[in-house]
């Protein structure tokens, strides 16, 4: 069972606003809308990933983690590793 | 006219290609994949984004800002506030 | 004459106060203390690098830029280009 | 004792190092050299600011709340939640 699951359709949900947000970019290059307003909207779905990533993250350490460390031995390094990684390329991206 | 209608092609294949790669996220999610799997590829769209935003700018800077004050007058100081604030926006998301 | 000369003595400022809290997370760490305690401050020192750099950039893009595509000719191009990549390392970084 | 004791030393050199940087930022000012040159060294001190907070987050979870996970109860949630907003704030500044 993958941590997420009960939260799934939450996530689904956002991932379906986000896809729309999309394809909302695509009608503004389409009709030729101004640079700027184009630029404000993919700050906002930048930050609507960003919230997304950050909410399956949280929840990630909750039971993932948290549950590696509970059971003892090497995999909550293993965990941990994996962990900071995903941290990693969230910040530098 | 604005800026970008001679790219406008390739942006567009940009944005369906981002806008493919977020509903293979809702399949990763659907699927129960790994969060840590799910949280690499939104990096990935996250940077892809990035890239679009930055070419979308960039194309501003040397068409809209450029033309402003090489024309002399208030228009260049209002365009060139208008790509600080989108800047802005774009280094703290 | 660089064009952030006039406002050389804020600039100035604003960095002599980083300074100031890059050697307050010394301290610290110097005196144990929390690990999320220093992790908040190190976020607070690069939102105040990110404004510093944004106040410089918006500078640049008024003077030196605007300059160049009044004065005509290749100039502008290439510091549309420069801006252009520091605004990428920004955002990047 | 706090998780980050051990490497206090190479924690104290790195913002030391990072200390030497923002100097050079007020030489860069003081002597008027170019903004681009001086976004690039900016730049740079983000970067190394982030690995920085990066090390300590790895080192984070890989004691306090690991720590707090293998001794079970409400501790784990505590740590877990304080990790994500620190992470949150990382990712968005």
């Amino acid at each position: 069972m993958v941590s997420y699951s009960e939260d799934k359709d939450a996530y689904l949900k956002r991932l379906r606003r986000i896809e729309g947000q999309v394809r909302g970019l695509q009608r503004m290059v389409e009709q030729d809308q101004y640079c700027i307003d184009i630029l404000t909207q993919v700050s906002a779905v930048t930050k609507a990933l960003q919230s997304f990533s950050l909410g399956l993250l949280d929840e990630h350490l909750s039971t993932c983690v948290v549950e590696a460390a509970a059971a003892g031995g090497k995999e909550a390094d293993v965990k941990v590793r994996e962990a900071s990684e995903a941290i990693a390329r969230l910040v530098r991206s």
